[in-house]
């Protein structure tokens, strides 16, 4: 993605390794410090998924990539390793599966970094062919509404949910972006926004009870990412995605689901399997240190939802768009 | 309402007149401090109007009749005042109710604060006798959605969409509310959630986005307030209010608009016919004078969505509870 304002711009990944160091954007920090943090230790790489550090499902993927990585070079016992990293948080589905892929990796002697690294550029790769299918969809002078960040932050490079999007820019089409900001964290308004500016991509930063009213005044397409989608095509992904795409069936607005084939849990037979993260109460009730929320009155905070696979158009991955039905093929 | 907590409980309301002063609690400040100011002249009571330190359409109603009120102690050019004192927010139809209502008791020599004190009274009753109506929809042990705040700061006391709920309570039914915190300004975080920690309700927060997971997990029902009904039962409330009632029907919950008389507008054929406010940007992209946003996103602000009547269960007003084809009884 490109970071930095004008002349400045330079080519960053979310994440990265380098020098013996996993390296990635603190994204907590994100429109105001661009600021690289470093890890040596895997149970680092761990706390940064944990804290939010990294976050989105393809980046923790890689993340998880990286630390396993660190485990193996540091000589550490792979197993606790894995599971030190697999308990960093319950939702996204890339956290388990880039645990599986090094763990075989690094079994068949593949050296730890060009697993990892091979891993990452599955991703980049992926997202890329995500753009190129997402953005035939789009017409010239097209609006698309997306939820959270689905960008090249979540995803190591490029994105998912904003892959079309950039690449129907790129190819000189006209599309206006309604970014929802996506409480609690922000991450519509503080990272979605962010990258589009980057971008030179225009959007209007909503709050995220107005997507319904932005819908019905009329907006093309809805496009987001995932976290895990099920074998039925059920879908998690973070709060506020469900009410997105009721409304978008009520207003019969196509509604996408951009992911890489890592996200499906064939595992899981539908969204009653996919746990949900409940994150913690002062998410909500404060805001940095000030507490905005009355003293006493406690908040209940889902960090995802489950869209049951009804209510999406399609799925774009990287091996084309497919309908809930069809889901079954990539297994 | 009761404000303060223990033993220090007293009762306010929102607004009032004492020794030739309007009063009224500075809801911008709340839930941290309780805050009165005072106005003398009727262009500071419509500046409190358009700056938000009384919200809520029939608040803001009781606010205009006790401005009219002050310009007419003042000897001021009514037709003026009345100009000004509507001009103050475009949405709620309350505000013009009560200046017209101000102007035709004044013109039978009506004495000014008894006209406007009248005013406040009659909504105030109208609210409980909402509450009672609404409370009878209301079984032992239900779980309540509302958005925004249709309390007793809203409505001088008592509230719309909470009066059900604060009856059913002092009936001694267990009641639980979902308050959806209702960005940009938080009226449900910080005003209704303060309301009902107030009167000892159990409630919890949660972001806006979560609304649509939280009534899949099993809501009882959804009331909201109205700051306008249009002639066929299409109403403008708070930002975010039509998500709601889109997935309220979608989930077959039902879904109950509360609202006294005042706030219909039978001018208005439907919901096309009600202008939208759209405030500032920086409500969005601001936190206090914190920006959020990166420097150079735009942001799209309405303060209301217009929900069509067809996704409303009931209106719950004081002549009692009217499916949407039955409101044309009340002109």
């Amino acid at each position: 993605m490109k970071v930095g304002l004008g002349d400045k711009k330079k080519d960053m990944r979310a994440v990265w390794f380098s020098n013996g160091e996993v390296r990635m954007i603190d994204q907590r920090r994100l429109p105001n410090d661009i600021h690289i943090v470093s890890f040596r230790d895997h149970s680092d790489v761990a706390l940064a998924i944990r804290n939010m550090t990294i976050r989105g499902a393809p980046s923790i993927g890689a993340a998880a990539a990286y630390g396993m990585c660190l485990a193996a070079l540091n000589g550490r016992n792979l197993k606790d390793a894995a599971d030190l990293i697999r308990a960093a948080r319950p939702t996204a589905n890339d956290l388990f599966y880039a645990v599986d892929h090094m763990l075989n990796a690094l079994r068949n002697k593949v050296p730890p970094q060009k697993a990892a690294d091979d891993y990452a550029q599955t991703i980049v790769d992926s997202c890329k062919r995500i753009g190129e299918h997402g953005a035939a969809l789009m017409n010239e002078g097209c609006t698309v509404m997306t939820h959270c960040n689905a960008g090249a932050l979540a995803t190591v490079d490029v994105g998912t949910a904003l892959a079309p999007i950039r690449k129907a820019h790129d190819d000189g089409k006209n599309v206006f972006v309604f970014v929802s900001e996506t409480r609690p964290r922000l991450q519509g308004m503080q990272l979605t926004a962010w990258e589009l500016l980057q971008e030179g991509i225009p959007h209007s930063v909503i709050v995220d009870g107005a997507s319904g009213h932005f819908m019905k005044m009329g907006i093309d397409m809805v496009i987001v990412g995932a976290d895990r989608i099920a074998a039925n095509g059920d879908f998690a992904n973070k709060i506020g995605t469900y009410e997105k795409a009721v409304i978008a069936k009520e207003l019969k607005i196509p509604f996408y689901v951009a992911a890489p084939v890592s996200t499906f849990d064939f595992a899981a037979e539908d969204g009653n399997k996919i746990e949900i993260e409940y994150r913690s109460e002062e998410e909500v009730t404060m805001v940095g240190s000030m507490r905005v929320a009355p003293v006493g009155s406690g908040a209940k905070n889902p960090a995802f939802d489950v869209t049951p696979s009804r209510y999406v158009t399609g799925f774009i991955t990287e091996r084309g768009i497919l309908r809930p039905l069809e889901i079954g093929r990539m297994r």
